[in-house]
């Protein structure tokens, strides 16, 4: 693509000029409209080095109110960084609604890069070329503009540049050993760019050029180019189009319907002592060999208000280190939370790798409570499920140990620990009005609990039921599952 | 104090088993306590290496439910911390209210470390000590408890576990060149240690020391003293006791009364354009310059509604690189910040060293909007003026520059801003309903101006008056005092 591209003819300096005026003040009145319509904006910048991207940004930038845009700078992750999936860093940093971020370097230089280097294999590259068509495709879904564009320069521009640059002792810090090394292997690297950018260029963010001989020039065509974008953004976001299903191409393991389970199990008062204190050992020490080889582990529970969630995961806690995991209590989401992508939140909260993190309710609560009480629409968690598998799908390539709990209890078990707890002092902050509610929906919850097990039970993240009416045997289980997993990802990594 | 410490004598196997069962259900108790009255609760744990810290801490929290506390180990701070203030990584990581978090090492360890390894200088470690006992009491002040635990051990002790430990393979990665350094220089940590503790023993957060012989013990002890603590500070926390005022102890700029400044100054047109250019032409050079030298920069505005910020901030930002600063939008809280410290979310957002970070409405909220409205109590924005000056004290002892602006006009300029709002259809987001219930306010604002502007004007943070009737006019003496502020700092660190 990059490499048969047609340029279009730079302007006079007269024409430009006013070109550039009109252009500047309609992305001053653009940015107004996107604040009003709350769309969310994200313009990733990638392209030669010195073809002049930081100051092309700085110009845009100047006819923007600064309180509503971010410029980051992406260049090599910090150490911390490397210890999250790749797509980490960006998630983060994705805007909220009604603003606009520019990340000066993005996916494309660091893959690109790595790949370049020969710091990630052919495979490596390849799955991560699909993560980020997925994490744009997810983007444009949930109402995100992506902008992507990228500066070319030709070889021998490049290195003028870069003699100039090395030149002069104020600039000279600009030239890094990469760009050298860019330079000298012009040809190559544009080969891969050029794959690059031809299999990442999809209907939900296309790729644009940008021709930057000058600075000028440059200003102009990315104006442009952002006007055009958001304007047709801003008319999709009235039409409410619906983003299209996508098939499950993940394979599946096959889950049981919540009224199949056989919910009468149970486990002896002194086995459960025996084994809840053997298991509870061996993890402690499994604890410790994941923390050593680096291994990330996320531990996901839904189940039935008064299912047994909490003694269950205080009994997991209580055999870890407390420096390897935290518990992560899930609530509504708080006014910065809601304004961005619904997944932004459990990014922000992922571990370090050879850490633990517990979720107390998930980013399940999608297909579950959002779906049910209309916080979101139904396409939006339709394409959750699918969303959602790609989510996990990034956390298993990032090597996490991956287990997801249902904690099961039936109707009448629930109707005697609501009572219970109504009628115990301690117990009554654990009872809400909003329990009750939600146990008038039950036949309803239960439809979309059945139908999140189908849909989102992955090889990779599958789901576990947690037969809880015997708090007990739900506790002994959950252990078995963990271990068992942490073991078996211990096994594949030798 | 620890030199002369009094031990309690290890009670017996069977009274220490029997205490610890009635303490561990107790502190439990008292978890659900904290969560119910709200009380956000710190308990730091320091001590000599091998003093068990870690298990111990493991032992008790097998007892609470995880979902409502965090474990923080803090041992060397990262390389994005170290470019932030030293406070910087603790005070992001406060507890909410009704939360406990337990800091596994704390500022303590840090500062005896620097200073004992000569990192710092000794006028270094006195600065941090200070700032340390400010940051505890300012703590209690806003309703935290602080629970300081160190964890003893003597001498011989520690020899014989650091040789233990490094023994078995599994466990001699856990001891570090700094322990070892420790128990060879034993007593002269003591020394710096007792010396330490000696001058952060306060009323608002005292030291207990723990008998760390063996881990049951230290269990029981650090229990006990968890459950005293809690029901001193709920009992505490509802006698609604008033925090003493301290005297400000800063020198002071002085500043003149709103009613007194003349409001009549201007700018031809002509001159506006050849100062604006010029200025931002020095500013851009200077940003530069601070990026490399890692000076960081903190610009604050505050300013009557319609006085012209946002245009103010503009012209700032337009002479910036966009990768080297960031505009901070300060709305009401969210749910997450306004349970914790109200300095809370303004620690979150410093920049980087080099970096420039400019607030549209800043931490003076507290004594102006919280004031007026009651959104906290009179002791609250009365003792507020000194908590704001020792925060930016911290700014200044880490070589900030401090520019804080009250952007100015009188009340008829305003209502002919906010007519021309009103009947400007581009220019109506900009007003609300809001701004015309604050205009009527003017007097009771101007009145907590005055006083704000008198108490918090140190001279390492000095206020800046900008006459704004005249926009242009406030602009560049905005721009004026911003390159006076980054030169001084330039000459002084010469």
């Amino acid at each position: 693509m990059l490499k048969e591209w047609v340029k279009e003819e730079k302007p006079d300096d007269e024409v430009l000029a006013e070109r550039l005026e009109k252009a500047r003040a309609e992305l001053a009145v653009r940015q107004m409209m996107i604040k009003e319509k709350k769309l969310p904006v994200l313009v990733i910048m990638d392209g030669w080095g010195a073809a002049g991207k930081g100051s092309v940004l700085g110009r845009v930038i100047k006819n923007l109110d600064p309180r509503f845009f971010k410029c980051e700078t992406l260049t090599a992750p910090t150490d911390e960084e490397k210890r999250k999936p790749f797509l980490y860093r960006y998630f983060v940093r994705i805007p909220k609604e009604g603003a606009i971020s520019f990340f000066d370097g993005s996916w494309m230089g660091e893959v690109t890069s790595m790949f370049l280097h020969e710091e990630i294999s052919e495979k490596e590259y390849k799955s991560h070329l699909t993560s980020i068509k997925r994490f744009e495709r997810q983007l444009n879904d949930n109402g995100y503009l992506v902008v992507k564009l990228f500066f070319h320069i030709d070889e021998k521009t490049q290195k003028k540049r870069l003699v100039e640059l090395e030149k002069n002792e104020n600039t000279s810090w600009r030239v890094s050993k990469k760009d050298k090394w860019q330079n000298k292997h012009y040809d190559k690297c544009l080969d891969v760019y050029d794959e690059y950018i031809e299999t990442t260029n999809q209907f939900v963010a296309p790729w644009y050029f940008i021709d930057a001989v000058s600075k000028k020039w440059s200003e102009l065509q990315m104006t442009e180019i952002l006007i055009d974008s958001i304007d047709t953004a801003l008319a999709n976001a009235q039409t409410h189009q619906k983003a299209p299903m996508l098939q499950n191409t993940f394979s599946m393991k096959k889950m049981p319907k919540l009224s199949e389970v056989n919910l009468d199990k149970t486990i002896k008062e002194e086995d459960y002592k025996k084994e809840l204190d053997k298991l509870q050992e061996r993890l402690s020490e499994l604890h410790n060999e994941i923390y050593h080889k680096k291994i990330p582990v996320i531990i996901a529970y839904e189940g039935w208000d008064a299912a047994g969630k909490g003694g269950n995961i205080k009994r997991v806690a209580a055999a870890l280190d407390p420096r390897g995991y935290e518990v992560h209590p899930i609530a509504s989401p708080e006014p910065a939370e809601k304004a961005r992508h619904y997944l932004w939140r459990f990014w922000n909260r992922l571990p370090k790798d050879g850490h633990i993190a517990i979720f107390d309710r998930t980013w399940y609560g999608r297909v579950m409570v959002e779906r049910l009480e209309g916080f979101c629409s139904e396409n939006d968690w339709q394409r959750a499920y699918n969303e959602i598998n790609e989510f996990e799908k990034e956390l298993a390539d990032w090597n996490a140990v991956i287990i997801k709990f249902w904690v099961h209890i039936d109707k009448d078990t629930q109707l005697a620990r609501f009572t219970d707890r109504q009628n115990t002092p301690e117990k009554q902050w654990k009872i809400t009005d909003e329990d009750w509610r939600n146990r008038e929906k039950w036949d309803q919850y239960e439809e979309a609990v059945d139908e999140m097990l189908e849909k989102t039970s992955t090889k990779f993240a599958p789901w576990h039921i947690l037969e809880s009416n015997d708090k007990h045997y739900a506790r002994i289980k959950a252990l078995k599952i963990i271990i068992k997993a942490i073991e078996d990802k211990l096994k594949e990594l030798k």
